[in-house]
């Protein structure tokens, strides 16, 4: 019964069965391209091949995705695209433990991806939230709820972003982003770890800061800490680095981007060219 | 793209642009009937509602709920049916925080459902898992993939269920089931909590055991002091109650369902005539 129509399973679209949908019993990744070039492709088909391995989805090949990707980007002519595709276990009748003969599938999306400048230059607010996720953070998975339900709320504070924070008090990172500080100078940013993901934005935001001679501190830190800290940014594929300017109704710094920020932006646009 | 097809979105079944499918965000039900009754509507339907609103998909009545979980079953005609149901939060390119104007999903599934007298009769083994969990298991959310992850240990090492610990070595409950274990007599299972399902079953095995007279106490305990219990059971919609004989390798009693399970299972019988 598919809203209020009734029909045999055999007529369903296999969507309508899909294991992602049933369970999020599936993996994805977002990209996006700069000016027709694609950004950090095999970063993330590295990421998006650990994340099939952890949960042990098999019979998908990195080799087969990779012209997926490309030639969809090529046919769409996009030249800023953002580019979503995940892989699910499979399509059948509920079954949680899922039949042999399950054939993972495959979706992806493409869509053009406007620079928010008006972020970048005026920098956004945010708002925390309990971190709710499960144990393995570190899976890009379809499990996103506790995210979705961290930014409804973010958005009706009139906020742009939640950041997570765990039990102890420690902020993990943005519902959708890397979260960092900075703090006399240098960048401080949680350790990577199961309740962290590998952002690959994180990453160049890290090689970015090495680049222009600041320290890394790879470093747990308290909402307290983010709200004294000289500047805040998150880093996320779809944005890369947005200066954050206020902290669950504080204002960071002078409420304007910091010249840290700036200049880690400035630096991240070169490895984008 | 669906797998190797390409098409604009206005061509993509909305199943393929579900919130359910992409983050999860949805909520569901299970239920079962016995000799053409639906068992236990009422309790499922207001569970259902709580897990609406903890996520806050609006929009969605129960009152339209139960006729058409009625109605699909009457016109089903399967005298013991397990009947799934979820909703939505709706369908729209992929985006965090939604839109205004979604309109919720309902998916429902009816098919039969054989007793499973062989589990019921000589028991069923088990092994344990990190309960890797979110924060919020007493929402019965889409976010089902480290449930899925344990179910798919456990059935490797030739078990039929999983049952989850925490970080401090307490068993929370099932990946798909209530769990509990009969010491001296007396039902323990873990108490309702954030972290737990509010199981219908195991609400109906704790009244059963008040009817025979047994004790219960609702407090947390290791897989140590389950591995020494005098009987272990499942509690589980699909197949109500079910005697755990082997937990980690480890022989329960005489590794024979014991007496008060059986007492319980025959107890919850009645309810269900």
């Amino acid at each position: 019964m598919v809203d209020d129509k009734i029909m045999p399973f055999e007529q369903l679209d296999k969507a309508y069965l899909d294991r992602g949908l049933y369970f999020g019993d599936g993996v994805y990744e977002v990209l996006r391209s700069y000016d027709g070039r694609i950004f950090a492709l095999e970063e993330h088909l590295r990421r998006f091949a650990n994340s099939l391995a952890a949960i042990e989805i098999t019979g998908v090949d990195i080799a087969d995705i990779r012209p997926r990707v490309t030639g969809i980007f090529e046919k769409a002519g996009i030249a800023n695209a953002k580019i979503y595709f995940h892989v699910t276990r499979g399509s059948e009748p509920r079954y949680h433990k899922g039949g042999k003969d399950l054939k993972p599938n495959f979706l992806l999306t493409i869509c053009g991806l406007p620079d928010d400048t008006k972020a970048k230059t005026n920098g956004i607010i945010v708002s925390t939230y309990p971190d709710l996720r499960w144990k393995r953070c570190d899976i890009k998975s379809l499990n996103l709820l506790p995210n979705i339900m961290a930014v409804r709320d973010a958005a009706k504070k009139g906020c742009d972003e939640a950041i997570l924070v765990d039990d102890k008090g420690f902020i993990t990172e943005g519902s959708g982003s890397a979260f960092f500080a900075v703090r006399s100078g240098e960048l401080c940013v949680s350790p990577l770890a199961a309740n962290i993901l590998p952002s690959i934005t994180r990453g160049f935001v890290l090689r970015a800061a090495g680049d222009i001679g600041m320290k890394v501190v790879e470093k747990q830190f308290t909402t307290q800490q983010a709200i004294a800290a000289d500047e805040l940014l998150i880093g996320v594929t779809t944005r890369d680095v947005v200066p954050v300017v206020k902290f669950d109704g504080h204002i960071i710094g002078d409420g304007k981007p910091g010249k840290y920020t700036n200049a880690l932006a400035c630096e991240f646009r070169k490895f984008t060219k």
